[in-house]
């Protein structure tokens, strides 16, 4: 059975892993015959109440946070390698730009997490499919951009597309109900709750983009 | 379009909704053609670390949680009534055995959420078609046992299915593949993660379950 390394960012939109796009990528990974290696960072997150969306000045731990989508089934992104793994997905939220890196505030020149910039580093040298949904795939920009300018997209804002660009990425403009594929690089993208307004939106994009990752692992 | 109550209970199967349980079910109400209201009580819960599976002594509020899963898009169970709605779905997770009752704690003789009491109640009381999850039918037969007698499944662990009989309810077991309807009260069950072992056999009845729920509406 395929491995398929899934890495959370928190829990929730605002702070975390966007959870709608989290559990249509898990159930697309299960449908597809291949099986979900749950990862986290373990590092702090700053904390939004998401019934006012404003942050609340207290922090949560972004792998305790991750757990509540895994069912407790999680481990330290800092023990695997992509020795362990067929391929990656990486779910959006806010959290994959504020605690897998910090690309909502630095934009192309966004730090990443050590242990998530080395995964991501290591799967693109072996060639092994990566996968990025919703504000996800200006995380792979901002990691690979320089070396290996991958093509992406993360549907059609503008002033995102042009910070991925900044990296050395290329922006590629995407519907919502399809994706886009990298075939040198392996490299699948769909925008989802980018452009979605419903959740059967986000759904349609993300299951085919998960099928892609798969059938290429 | 059909408007379905989503009764949320927190965000976490071990302290709130189960996750996978909730975005499943609202995609299935989204592809059936149905608009999801999402609602939750504002109470506290006991905070679990998902992590490692214990109680931290913290508290969090339910309904700020559930946001959540809702996006943010959320109301206060206590300003909805049956009239506002053509049916309700309860999705599981141990926050719906605790923050929404406490069943967990007392079994049959659980009680429950005063605001949640009333709608139930509400919506059977007006034959509206009630959807319950996992061990989400416990809280169903705690809230009509006694006066509708509702035939409802968990699935197949005999304490719990005990507790639910004690309710004057009827437990039927189930496979976790389909569902049980009680057509003379429109109550829709179905096992979910009180069987499944995979998220994709959860889905399967919950997607058959959903579908008869909304056709019912």
């Amino acid at each position: 059975m395929k491995k398929i390394g899934f890495v959370l960012s928190g829990c929730g939109v605002y702070d975390g892993s966007e959870i709608h796009e989290a559990v249509i990528t898990l159930l697309a990974i299960d449908r597809n015959g291949a099986e979900a290696v749950c990862l986290a960072p373990d590092v702090d997150l700053r904390e939004v109440n998401h019934l006012n969306g404003q942050e609340t000045g207290a922090t949560r731990n972004t792998l305790v946070e991750s757990a509540r989508i895994a069912r407790g089934k999680i481990r330290n992104i800092a023990e695997v390698t992509a020795g362990d793994l067929d391929a990656v997905i990486f779910p959006g939220g806010f959290g994959a730009a504020k605690n897998l890196c910090n690309f909502a505030e630095k934009g192309a020149g966004a730090s990443i997490h050590p242990e998530v910039a080395r995964l991501i580093r290591e799967m693109a040298e072996k060639k092994k499919p990566i996968g990025a949904i919703c504000i996800a795939p200006a995380l792979i920009a901002a990691a690979l951009g320089r070396d290996f300018k991958p093509k992406v997209t993360i549907g059609t804002d503008a002033g995102t597309a042009a910070a991925i660009n900044q990296t050395g990425s290329e922006h590629v403009n995407c519907p919502v109900s399809e994706f886009v594929v990298d075939k040198e690089h392996k490299i699948v993208s769909t925008p989802a709750y980018m452009l979605a307004g419903r959740i059967s939106e986000a759904a349609e994009g993300i299951e085919k983009a998960v099928k892609a990752v798969v059938d290429m692992a």
